[in-house]
């Protein structure tokens, strides 16, 4: 690995998590970096189906990645958008014809939505793994509601004030309790015609129980405490039909005013780009220390690779999983470029896994120690408001929910439309 | 005035200052209130040029028009958008066909900009009136920056780096101020490439002053201050061309990468809905107590109406003329629901008219006192923060106020696309 510039250049493309992580840690270090993304900003995507459910707004979780970057002198960003890797020449291709060199390149580019082969699927059904997914959610969602309001057919009223959630992992559960709360906790005292007490939300998932990446026992409760905020769960129940009007499974038709897509992603075009092959999900295979077989100066880390653990699963797509990978990467290119030895192979350590049901409860799982409830949802709070960067945003989510959970108040049902 | 219903039935057409303002003074009264609202939020416009800066987010100045009015059992919100009056009939027409009737209407449907005849320059220069324009110029200003910093060509990169504002009313001078504070003084250290210091900031406008509603020593004051922020300011220069590279004015070009609209409002259809005659602004002509000639049972109110003053002026269109009249008219059908006498006409008191220039300077017009300078500026954000609704909000504004003046930190610098 020797250098063809003045400084070794770091190519970093995706600033989520890993990429993010891989950026600071390269950050005050004697290379040239690029962090490259299509979009301006950094998404805390833990808590993206808040602001889908009007209870944050975007800034909250949302950063500029430039500003982040700012202290680091030597971290160039680029708002752009990669359509392909040269791996002969070392350059990215950016949509707009230019090319980036780089002599180590780093791929975060993460995953999207996939609606297994159904593609057709997406406009009746959005996805959220984007702000503007978000959005768009929080539109289609306040907009029914206010439908309801003046629909005088109670029929259709029933109709427009049904949601169906497709999927049951830590999204669908998180977005369908959210709705749950919004509409049969808070809003019912807002409207004079409709009635949202009496509005359904039905979460209908393939597999046999809710948060198959939980212990059964903790599915089990959350099934519990789901069924207990107002959310219908629907087990063992694959989607077959999905269309304007609601979905079809095992046959049966549930009409619905929205439908929310939680069920599946996929793997970013990183494989395509390298010319190498993917798994099923697109994810890219890498070596032990993240490398990609055949091409030593490049990495894939985070959602976009497979990285087998010692127990032959894959490390999760978890946002901790990926920044472990983004630090461990530049760890890595700082020993070859000191000429130190090479660090062992990557490691996940897996600190807990979390996730929320409702307002109240939450599930941790730290392996031996398992823990569900208030104590739980405690756990769950303080770890995503530490996780979020700077002291404003933290404070104004923590004002936020303090609102929310005292005054059942959400701070941001506003419907944006090109008029409003 | 008979009810024709169990209970007097008043529509209100908008929930802006003046509607929401006239729908709160009916709240708990004997009266059937309904309010029509396009768009399902009240919008504070007085800081919608900070949401258009990044320095706010949009929820932080908007508010569920249905949650704010939701402690008032007797008013119903409905989203929806009116098309037409029918004056015999007694109804309000939506643009889906139904009909929403009266016994009073109020119409407080306020202003839109205005292109004095060259509508086809709406396209380049985006003016400032709703939350959609506000994120709009957000993201035309972030994107700009963006570009600008992927420019090798340094001549258009400075076009790239050029804005300009048309009009120097309050909307212009703010507008402005606020770009040059983001280019010149915040974001510098974000960007490696381009120099965010090279920025320029125009703003071009056709009479003699710049806010000209306030008296001429204010208005020397504040030009000087605009060119202490880097604002340049030009005078005399009504523009005569506006295409997508840029203005002409007074036979010069100016190139610029984003041009904004602040020059000119047009008040809402309401005379063509009504069929009565407009002024050359659109505003509705009314008699002393708001109603419409030949309709007593109608009111036009805020800026889509023409309120003369004792001395011959016309009530301005500001927030507080708007708010006072809503109060007046909801006064004005109480009183003659309980066959009281009618108030006397209604009369415009000016508590002062306000307006910032940057972060660190404000002019107030008390009428005999005239203030500039900090101190003038701590009133204009204490007067902004107290006339926000809710708690919450006035806290989410003052935070990010402190960080923006002691970090020098917007928070809301975020470009949404559809793939963001």
């Amino acid at each position: 690995m020797k250098a063809t510039s003045p400084l070794h250049r770091v190519v970093i493309i995706g600033a989520g998590f890993g990429g993010l992580e891989a950026a600071r840690h390269l950050g005050h270090q004697p290379v040239d970096v690029t962090v490259i993304d299509r979009s301006n900003h950094h998404v805390f995507q833990p808590l993206l189906y808040q602001v889908a459910g009007a209870a944050l707004d975007i800034s909250q979780i949302a950063w500029p990645i430039r500003h982040v970057l700012r202290r680091f002198k030597n971290v160039t960003t680029l708002m752009a958008e990669v359509d392909g890797v040269d791996t002969t020449a070392k350059t990215v291709r950016l949509t707009d014809g230019k090319r980036i060199p780089y002599d180590t390149l780093v791929i975060a580019t993460g995953a999207t939505h996939a609606y297994f082969g159904h593609d057709e699927w997406a406009q009746f059904a959005p996805g959220l793994k984007t702000l503007g997914d978000a959005l768009s959610i929080r539109q289609h969602l306040l907009t029914v509601f206010e439908q309801a309001e003046r629909e005088p057919d109670p029929d259709k009223r029933q109709k427009l004030q049904t949601f169906v959630v497709i999927g049951a992992g830590a999204t669908g559960v998180e977005l369908a309790c959210t709705i749950a709360e919004l509409a049969l906790e808070e809003m019912p005292g807002d409207f004079r015609h409709a009635d949202t007490r009496t509005a359904r939300v039905i979460v209908v998932e393939a597999a046999s129980r809710v948060l198959s990446s939980f212990p059964e026992p903790l599915s089990d409760y959350v099934l519990k405490t789901m069924e207990h905020i107002g959310v219908t769960v629907m087990l063992n129940c694959p989607v077959t039909e999905c269309h304007a009007d609601g979905v079809v499974c095992n046959d049966k038709r549930i009409d619905a005013g929205a439908v929310f897509w939680a069920a599946g992603v996929r793997a970013s075009p990183a494989a395509q780009w390298l010319n190498v092959p993917a798994d099923r999900a697109g994810r890219v295979k890498v070596e032990g220390d993240l490398h990609v077989a055949a091409h030593p100066d490049i990495f894939v880390i985070g959602d976009t690779a497979l990285v087998e653990q010692e127990n032959g699963k894959p490390v999760p797509g978890l946002a901790p999983a990926a920044k472990q990978q983004g630090q461990y990467v530049a760890e890595l290119i700082k020993a070859r470029l000191h000429n130190r030895p090479a660090p062992r192979p990557f490691r996940y350590r897996n600190y807990g896994n979390l996730s929320t049901i409702g307002k109240h409860t939450a599930v941790v799982d730290f392996g031996k120690v398992k823990l569900r409830g208030r104590v739980a949802w405690a756990m769950w709070a303080l770890a995503h408001i530490y996780f979020l960067i700077g002291v404003r945003n933290r404070l104004m989510v923590a004002l936020n929910w303090l609102w929310l959970y005292i005054k059942g108040d959400r701070g941001a049902r506003i419907i944006l439309s090109r008029k409003s």
